[in-house]
């Protein structure tokens, strides 16, 4: 692997598509930093893309701390420069409309779209100075549509893809590709399998074409990434074969 | 005219939009609620619309304080049923993202997104109760679109009809209509003006086609309320015949 | 009824929605044209109409033929101002993609895109003359969504939709007013009722919450046309409370 | 270069973005059949591909001909296996809606949607026979916006999508990934810079940061290509960085 003087800074490095970029970006020769809420959970990541011979570093981070994030991806660009910066959080909830509380709609927002502007800006102005980098986001079926129940996670969605457009029409012409990922299908993780075979019963699982694995995520945002700049692509969405859409 | 025993609320009554909403159904025989931040500045809206024999009352009301939202709203449905709510706050603001602060951001979203999850919230469990409402929301081109500068204002009105369309997919079939108007354009107010001539010059101002008179989009809240449940729109984007799009 | 000194022109008059917007506009005064395919069929919409004090002239009209559409709508504003055009000719059919013959293909464009294009050009020319005017075109859930079976049926009401954006943007700064209903929903006629029954049995037709009566369709085009120009809608989508979207 | 037992199908083989996606096939080892309207322009095209070692059959082709689309794409299938067939032919075309003659409306959708449904369809049915598949067609900003004077283009090119769309959600879960490119941009051909030339004088050719680089979409293409089926994008829109959108 040829390693490479820059860096890619994952928020919200979870157990699944978090973790698949970073390993893959990490494969790719860039040195990652990884953040999320519970740091401790961060080890067998580390341990995974260091048996590969990668370059990590990781730490606890609520994204939701304007300080936290500046340190964060400021320490990523010391080191080198940040090349790539990925927003990753989400926060998927369900409530009818009357029992979705102040507390549950401000944390959701928190969560999935405040602490995207953060990492966004943050990352902008790293990037900025340099003129040039990469900023995704990860969106859901809920960035495009707000379906009953969803007041609280598509407001966020919705608004962390405003964040991502506006940022797009502003840095474009400053050679800084920003794009959202729309993810139109459930991601293969535990939590998803659970929820469905809860909703529909064990047969929901049988279909291997409806759940769509984490690295194929990651493959995705490698492709925007190798993109050149005469033909970027803002919004990319992606599902897996078998989904009705 | 024929008084109606039944309630309209105006979340942000201000001196525009809102208040012509206002004057609208009052002149059409229901008791309005106007609220609005600066309660003093209601006075003479009141006045207004009790010269033309209507009734009204107002209050100051911080939209952003749930218990205030409850309240505001409860005594609406206690004076007479609430048979339509319009949260009409909006908070254009914008700034390069690196100068987006986070204070910025998260009050515009507080303003623009937040209020108008509680004031909807709130209305659909008065109407619940009832079995029968009406629910409408303001929106803007920002709405559907996250223009350069616009990170903070569009990701709240982005949540908003994200909000929006939660709650129409929920409680449409439980004979609550929630609708969501998209202005796309500028409304014919002392501040649009001057930020025009600012912009553009005096001429800005010369083609009165450009500026949408907010009795316009009182008449076009009126059109939806006025719809049959055979025939509901969600969402209706209303602009002035010489605008571009 | 007070007679106006205006013609409306209905292109595709049929027995539903088309002969619900003629009898609309006849109760309000306007004089109104009706063609369709089979002029004979004509008779009792004619019938229902003069019995009710309306003015109408029928006449059998194959909107695919330029010089039929050119007379028809001419012949409309001879008779008085064309003040309205609505073109509302559909041509719903569903094959596997394989199995979509040319013909199929060819026709339903022909009857659903192409005709309204010669219906609005048409009108359009008349109405510039006159410096004023309203075409409305009739949409559905295809004009907006290619489903599974529909690459003709929504291929043709797509290339409606553009047709009347292409209008609206040129025609709107010169006071004639292009509009595009679209209907999310099944219409109420004995061919709906029938197919549904056929998919679902008879249970389907048991929730009247969930078929949208003609008339609705009329009173939402009536609404169209009552918006003053400083608050015109482009796009009014209208489904019945009860339907999921 | 590693020859592979397969052909990709350009129709649309044009001097820019149709002849550089037929070069990235072919270097890619594939067979490459091209067919454009007038096949000896086609010379220069098949002359560079071999020179470049790779495999490539030319001929003319009128793509509104069904018979014809089924003997180039059955030739194509007969020769080694279709893995992928590109539409990607346009006709950009801007007139008032008046002027937009019966003649000009009809011939460009026969070009720009027609032919693609012509394409898609053959294109399916050898695939199908096979259970995999690639089938992507080339749109623009016309394919989403109805603009000023592109009653014809827009009409043909929303047509188009719509096509893409139905073919995708039923032939997606059939191991056929259909695909639908936007160009939101001008492409860098003589012909967008003499219309650019003409509009807003010579200095609308200096920033070449505004015009796409044929290869570019080529590129675009190949990424489509690559996608695992758990990942498939639908809707593919790029852009230059520079571009105002």
């Amino acid at each position: 692997m040829k390693k490479r003087n820059a860096t890619v800074a994952v928020v919200g490095a979870g157990d699944f598509i978090g973790g698949e970029i970073a390993k893959k970006f990490a494969s790719e020769g860039f040195t990652v930093f990884v953040g999320r809420r519970q740091g401790e959970k961060l080890a067998p990541l580390i341990k995974e893309i260091e048996a590969a011979d990668g370059k990590v570093f990781g730490r606890a981070l609520d994204a939701r701390k304007e300080d936290e994030m500046v340190s964060f991806l400021g320490d990523a660009d010391k080191h080198a420069p940040l090349e790539v910066c990925v927003f990753n959080i989400g926060a998927n909830v369900n409530f009818p409309i009357v029992d979705t509380t102040e507390r549950v709609f401000r944390k959701v927002w928190e969560m999935a779209c405040y602490s995207g502007f953060l990492a966004g800006r943050e990352a902008a102005r790293l990037m900025l100075a340099r003129g040039k980098g990469n900023i995704f986001f990860t969106g859901a079926t809920a960035s495009l549509r707000g379906g009953s129940g969803y007041a609280a996670f598509a407001g966020a969605k919705f608004g962390l893809r405003a964040v991502a457009q506006a940022m797009a029409r502003e840095l474009g012409p400053k050679n800084i590709h920003v794009a959202h990922l729309i993810i139109d299908s459930g991601v293969d993780t535990a939590w998803v399998r659970e929820r469905r075979e809860q909703m529909w019963g064990k047969e929901a699982l049988d279909n291997p074409d409806l759940l769509m694995p984490p690295a194929s995520v990651a493959a995705s945002y490698w492709q925007l990434y190798q993109q050149p700049r005469s033909a970027w692509t803002f919004e990319l969405e992606i599902r897996p074969f078998g989904e009705k859409w």
